[in-house]
């Protein structure tokens, strides 16, 4: 006679909650917003986050099916089990599978994916990068994370709060850069340098503005190195393999970053074998969660080339999005969200602040190490009510429980 | 004194139908729901189709704004002008930008751009493939889409079916191929060839089944070649390019098709640059519609692979899917939905069918020349009613106005 044994943890509960500023500015801060997720199962609580418009990731949640490749998420998340790693690399298999028609399903299961690690890692008594393999988590050069100014002078002036702050590195982007004249998009990088000083490292990130004309980027670059910028972020849309790779063979010194755009692990590989990228920037919240994001990251070490976290938002989210390298010592930099909105530095009590070396170590605890601050949250809450043929498919609740 | 010329034509109203029959079963039969999206101008009314989740899809249409890249759809198109070809391009492209980091954007501007060629169609009296700048409309010879059976017998029946109709190529796919053992498979396409005849064109869709392993589709290629399959179609996910480099050295005669989860053109560009395929499938409703389609055919042709629609829902979108490459003789094959659902059945009165040798050809009418049939589809019609913080973002309305 066989005896199995009693499954202790299958997922119970899968919540959203749509977290927003009252006003959110037409501007490129992407933490005016959030997608908080939270897991429950076996009496444990897993958080996790999405990097992505909240409301179509929420209508993903629980939609009716269109066919046997297009269900909602629910149907291969709800009730799996959920007690070690492999469980939740299965279940995000099972999602891609399941949603490989439904869009926006990639995004949806980034903060699942997130909060499980989390989940798991709290049950087990282990910090997530443990889980993942790693015996120690290294520290990693915070980069701080900033928007250019409307003009020099105001990039200028945020450069040096960085410096001042004791931050060794700096990235600007997104605002007028890129679709200004030379000269105009030469003034600004020459701000930052002078804002962060000639020692510190220097960031440009160019937001995709170019699309994918070559052109355009390389008229660009005679200003970036005389800056010493040490990457160009996004010169192109993600896919522009052929555009990278031009540019990255006459771009040298500076070399090529990208990757946030990335939904799952194929894209990131073909970045890295086709593209001639020398930085692999990848959001947890966006690939496919933590299981994804490792996948890369073993990748991208394999080739050589390093890996980066790509955060503008929330501390939680910056806790995910390094754990999948943490044990990766030449990985060594970290982007940092220097300066978000209200909303983003209130979603945790725990802050992961760059210590005296301008460095960030993650938090030596269960999980993420990091959980939302509920009292603080509420007030950015916004109820979601969604029906369908007039039986509700989605209604919000409450973050405390 | 300067005179502007008084704006004609502006986008009115953009409305969402999502339509589904009563009860969607889980297999692969894409065609049991829909996504309707109408667009008004100037007194003209244009239609398009989304082949996507139509919940996420219509969340993202006017879902609060993130940040200045993650915007809803609707901020990009309600009031632009929409007078020529051109406009569409720059609604495209804006769409793009404006909501480069809201994932399910793609599949909802589908609908949209599709619905735009429709109405400047019917506003100039010009058919789509003519505005796309082609001549003439050739014959494309149409191929039956079907599942396989659940066993060869049954594949052989819907091969033979498709035969007696004078139908002179189909495809067979999903259902359990590709997870039997090699010699179930091998049964399998072996039916469909008896089934078919030794003239007919047989089409092989693995439906991504393998992921990326290559020994996987490897131990399938002896039996597709026995039964002389003209292609086989997605052994992998679409971002795998190096899997499909690797099998299409090795698959001739068998050359591999794939494409149709690409949703926007790098990704095809990427199947036809790095992946070795010798047929790109594009489906209009998923890429970002005619506009991306027609891209992607001009460069296809350029490189000499073979452009073919994805179609597996209604002869709307099987319209929308053909214009993009009408006017390329040598492009000559065309997915045709064979066996629809009663609602993919109900949806237009004219119909595309295939002619006497077996071959289907664009109406001659402007714009899409097929308008969905209100009538048939009223009692498919699915309320929507999305609330966030308490006021309706989404309701959806009539079709009939």
């Amino acid at each position: 006679m066989l005896h199995s044994l009693p499954v202790q943890m299958r997922i119970e509960a899968v919540d959203f909650f749509y977290l927003s500023i009252p006003q959110v500015l037409d501007i490129g801060d992407g933490s005016q917003d959030a997608l908080l997720v939270r897991v429950l199962a076996g009496g444990h609580t897993g958080w996790g986050e999405c990097e992505a418009a909240p409301l179509p990731s929420i209508a993903s949640w629980n939609c009716p099916m269109s066919h046997s490749a297009c269900k909602p998420l629910s149907a291969s998340v709800l009730g799996q089990r959920v007690e070690a790693p492999e469980d939740i690399r299965r279940i995000n298999r099972l999602v891609r599978a399941n949603s490989l028609d439904l869009l926006q399903a990639d995004h949806t299961l980034s903060g699942i994916d997130i909060a499980l690690w989390d989940l798991v890692g709290k049950n087990l008594g282990q910090p997530v990068y443990q889980l993942l393999g790693y015996n120690q988590a290294f520290p990693k050069i915070a980069y701080a994370s900033q928007l250019f100014g409307g003009d020099p002078q105001s990039t200028f002036r945020r450069a040096q709060q960085v410096a001042s702050a004791g931050i060794r590195a700096a990235k600007f982007g997104w605002g007028p850069y890129g679709q200004n004249s030379i000269e105009e998009d030469e003034d600004q990088v020459q701000a930052a340098r002078d804002g962060l000083g000639p020692d510190g490292i220097l960031l440009i990130d160019a937001g995709t503005i170019w699309y994918d004309k070559v052109a355009l980027a390389e008229k660009r670059l005679p200003a970036l190195r005389a800056a010493r910028a040490h990457w160009l972020e996004e010169p192109f849309v993600s896919g522009a393999l052929g555009a990278y790779k031009k540019l990255a063979t006459q771009s040298g010194p500076v070399r090529l970053a990208g990757g946030e755009g990335c939904h799952n692990f194929h894209q990131a590989k073909n970045l890295i074998d086709y593209a001639g990228v020398g930085f692999i920037q990848i959001d947890a919240g966006r690939i496919g969660g933590i299981t994804t994001a490792k996948e890369v990251a073993d990748y991208a070490q394999a080739q050589d080339i390093q890996f980066v976290n790509h955060t503008f938002t929330t501390h939680l989210a910056l806790s995910a999005s390094i754990q999948p390298y943490a044990g990766l010592k030449n990985h060594n930099l970290c982007e940092y969200p220097f300066d978000p909105s209200p909303l983003g530095r209130d979603f945790t009590r725990v802050k992961l602040s760059p210590d005296q070396n301008g460095e960030i170590t993650l938090p030596e605890a269960p999980g993420l190490g990091i959980d939302p601050n509920f009292d603080a949250l509420e007030k950015y809450q916004l109820d979601i009510e969604i029906k369908v043929a007039g039986k509700p498919v989605f209604q919000s609740g409450p973050l405390k429980t």
